[in-house]
């Protein structure tokens, strides 16, 4: 028998169990066949597990961790909105910014003009900063296409990013992110158009899950529900940006749909809680755009503890409310600005995150998952959390390979 | 004649003259003997200025800016704080983390403990972050050791960064930090020894500058007084960390002494302001700090720039209120959160924080200065501030050397 890879004097923070982190200090973890074959305390580990052709990595009292999971990105996009992000610091209203064309709508206009390569292209440094962050599985939604070609460009373009790169890329059709101009008026036209460009991107492997934009600004509970009953027909899983700038009863229908995640959730109810706990529906916080927008009202974090519903925490990294690339950051904000407890905002990039994608294979260190890992330079999985700047990444493993 | 290097088709972001930025597109800039020796429009280039043995270098359309100054770092410190911000958001209250030996009490007993050696290596990942975003002079405190031994330590540790990495470190003795636990309840005798040490230290050549901590948790108006008298004798200049917590009039106080900086400020009051515009005295601003401690009330922003006080813009890099390695990060929150311009934002980690620190060769392009560049893969300098995570810098100059 031949094993891969042998991590030895690890701490390891599994998350797969009931305890912070789910600590084990003084480990050892064995990778075969890029899965997760054996890991326990390092005194315990069986001498028949190895032989002489393991890779042994003496990890030195570093931690290793699940590979991190950014459940909720716009990380393909054509143009950036800096221009008209100073322009609002400067003063100008976001009227006179949206009558010269900017807000959603200029990165719409970028993106339909952007080839499938161009976006690759300048996807690739926003991605890289996640991967030097320890992440081995991204999410990439579509959106600013908002017609079937331009979708489908998007969405192939995320799939390309895991040929350029070393990672796992689950692509989310968000047709419904906001309306084109030429649908202007048409709001039902348009979700029938999504419907149907919907099918024909499932049917070319493009897509893993589908999400909407639930708001008074975008599309009504009424329009997402028959989204999500075509996606149901397709047997395609569903989330949803529920509840950022009111209450919509976003959360408590993708909950009755027994849907993956609710995102963003500042304005979510009691009742929607509920529903989301008895569904097992994921709560994505999304602090990065809370904090770009200013936003006051953070997301009811302790009745969602409460309720027992699981929390993710993911970077929106995305030109409009959440230009960032860093789930580090990210990590820092659910903690300093939604209180999360460094243990709950880890939980909420690895085994939640794994739970908002639907993937059961990861997210914890446990046998017989993926071997996606990530070595990290630290004392305490807190300092993760803890400190702004920089990545102290020692090494990221995706499928058991060194990457 | 030989020269340097030349930067071709380069945009410039000079600070140097009263327009946002001070930009110069489609430029050149000759650096010679380490300094600035010609900058202006490509296409004006003198033929007679270069030769064969020029390095000319392409640009490619990329921006050009004076290397970045943060001025406002506690960069050099023992241990971390990760557990106890840890237990903080675990609902442990400040009371018990105090009683228990925590707060700035631990990073002192860490900081004693550690080697020259070991401040050093602690230092070194936080500066090399802040070398990656274009950093070419810091400011580092002392103010941990609150000994003679320990804080000529701290600073000797702050001078040595200078030889392991390339940038200008400029040193401030810090001793009025915090009163340690041998001298509770002797604070005015304390100030004495800090005066005596200070006088040594700077015969050492250690201090540039003398900074104080004055606050209702720190040291008072008097005593801050008492300090400065003392470093006038010694023509070191003065800087404060002034209201940060309540108006202590401190911000008055270091104006009426024509000191460099007085930092922090939110509690500033129109008084204060104005004495700072009539002594030109820079205000730092330390929006990482407010940022990490949940501040919510800003620095009197619109009136410092009514009044025509320089704003500086520093990360306050610490343990315990900045746990931060990022400059950059520093500018997003200033706008973000203080609601700067990113042209004011730029200026206040270039030329305002030159002269936050009292350095007239830098901070802005322009001939006969310190030729300390960064070079930016940027379409537009406000990029620099607008996006979260990772850094595009293409290039770093140190006295002309690239590096
Ligand atoms: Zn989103
Ligand atoms: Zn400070």
């Amino acid at each position: 028998m031949s094993y891969d890879t042998l991590f030895r004097s690890v701490h390891l923070a599994t998350f797969a169990d009931a305890t912070p982190y789910g600590e084990l200090r003084d480990a050892a973890l064995l990778v075969r066949d890029g899965q997760i074959a054996w890991l326990g305390r390092e005194a315990e580990l069986p001498a028949d597990l190895i032989d002489d052709e393991t890779l042994e990595l003496d990890c030195e009292g570093r931690w290793l961790t699940p590979g991190l999971i950014d459940c909720h990105t716009h990380l393909v996009f054509g143009g950036d909105r800096a221009a008209e992000w100073e322009q609002r610091l400067e003063g100008v209203s976001y009227e006179a910014i949206a009558r010269a064309g900017g807000g959603i709508r200029s990165t719409v206009r970028a993106t339909r003009q952007s080839s499938e390569d161009e976006l690759v292209d300048a996807a690739l440094p926003r991605l890289d900063c996640l991967l030097a962050e320890g992440v081995t599985t991204l999410e990439v939604k579509s959106g600013y296409g908002l017609d079937f070609e331009h979708e489908r460009k998007m969405l192939r373009a995320a799939r390309r990013l895991a040929e350029e790169r070393e990672l796992t890329v689950h692509t989310t059709f968000l047709g419904a992110h906001a309306l084109p101009e030429e649908f202007t008026g048409r709001a039902d036209d348009y979700i029938d158009a999504c419907i149907d460009w919907m099918g024909r991107l499932a049917h070319e492997q493009l897509v893993d899950a589908v999400d909407a934009f639930c708001e008074h600004i975008a599309f009504s509970p009424a329009q997402v529900e028959r989204l999500f009953e075509a996606a149901a027909a397709l047997k395609l899983p569903v989330k949803l940006h529920a509840e950022q700038l009111s209450d919509q009863g976003g959360a408590g229908l993708v909950a009755r749909r027994h849907g993956l995640s609710a995102d963003h959730l500042e304005w979510l109810s009691e009742q929607d809680i509920a529903a989301m706990a008895q569904s097992g529906t994921t709560a994505v916080l999304l602090p990065i755009a809370y904090y770009c927008l200013r936003d006051t009202r953070p997301p009811p974090i302790e009745a969602l503890r409460r309720a027992g519903v699981p929390l993710a925490v993911a970077t929106d990294c995305n030109p409009g409310t959440a230009p960032a690339s860093s789930l580090l950051l990210a990590l820092n904000m659910a903690c300093t600005l939604f209180r999360l407890t460094p243990a709950e905002a880890l939980a909420g990039v690895t085994r939640h995150a794994a739970g908002a994608l639907g993937l059961k294979d990861r997210g914890r260190l446990a046998v017989g998952l993926r071997a996606d890992l990530a070595l990290w330079s630290i004392e305490r999985p807190a300092q993760l959390c803890y400190w702004l700047g920089g990545a102290p990444m020692a090494g990221r493993w995706c499928g058991g390979e060194a990457v």
